[in-house]
């Protein structure tokens, strides 16, 4: 049997059939595609990749992503320090940042709890969200992480490790705005009707 | 205002968005999973990219991708030197090899004519392939591209030039398999009926 690619090609679809979301004809798609770029283009794109796997971190505060030891929100003077919003995932900063509405500091806790995977409260990043607790004026810890069963569980074992230091609250659940309350699934109703709040 | 993303990783998202079918969310997805990743298999794609940009070039025979000057398939004694397959690109020598149907050789365009885009007859492999067919001792000239506009007047301009040195088919375009009557276009149904063949 003829091999369909030439081999450097075929090295090329099968690298990119590593990243999430992409099968065998994406890759051979994205693969053709590269191939006709100009040289400094693939080169860019090459060096990117080598760059930002290099160059970026973990903040040393936080543990958001960083291309410096301290990222950018927890080095900015012009935001509140006595709150912090404790996330699972670098992701999840980036899509509250997105909002523009959250003018306080984060944690990230690089995961839930989830003894099915073997994760448990020592592999995330919850010792040193104690620690900035315990050490800095805080007033406020806000849980924003996803209503799973694990994410659920993360939750209320780290509300009971900060209580004692400071006020924790969680984000709010219920019908998505532009949701119809028809489709929504009963969970989300049941949430959407217990967080339910007396109108103005 | 804040950057939402550290700077190495802004940069890879950028680059990642420049290829087809990755807008600004699958690209944030790609990078922070990329992130996530050993620095080897990082290392890998990169290098992968690189390679397959510097290595591969275009058979100086068939006009095929190829890593060698002459692509394993022109290079394969097995196949049948006297049959021409003509196609628009290299992807479509993939895909036909993927049937595992044909053995002969093939001939790619680099495109269709397409006045509109300014690619004339002059911009295409043509003129090679009438060289091919006019020096060796060639039986069949397939033309297989796709039945556009454009496509229809490529494969019309070549057979009126090929015709001469040897007999041209074009592959049969009809019902495809599993397609069900009732939804094909009304042009696909003309040409399943115009194509139609006695029953052995």
């Amino acid at each position: 049997m003829t091999t369909v690619y030439t081999r450097p090609l075929a090295r090329l679809i099968e690298q990119l059939q590593r990243l999430p979301g992409v099968g065998p004809k994406t890759a051979q798609r994205l693969a053709l595609h590269i191939l006709k770029r100009p040289d400094d283009e693939v080169k860019a794109l090459a060096q990117a990749l080598i760059d930002a796997k290099q160059q970026v971190g973990l903040c040393k505060v936080c543990f958001h992503l960083s291309a410096e030891p301290v990222c950018e929100i927890c080095r900015n003077p012009n935001r509140d320090e006595s709150t912090i919003c404790v996330v699972a995932d670098s992701r999840d900063v980036i899509a509250l940042e997105k909002t523009r509405e959250y003018q306080g500091k984060y944690h990230v806790l690089g995961g839930v709890i989830s003894p099915m995977d073997g994760i448990g409260p020592d592999q995330l990043h919850i010792q040193q969200l104690i620690r900035r607790v315990s050490l800095k004026d805080i007033k406020e810890v806000i849980m924003a992480i996803s209503p799973s069963v694990e994410g659920e569980t993360t939750t209320l074992y780290i509300g009971q490790l900060v209580k004692p230091f400071t006020k924790v609250t969680r984000i709010a659940f219920g019908l998505p705005i532009g949701g119809d309350l028809e489709y929504a699934d009963e969970l989300t109703l049941a949430r959407a009707l217990e967080g339910r709040r007396e109108l103005d």
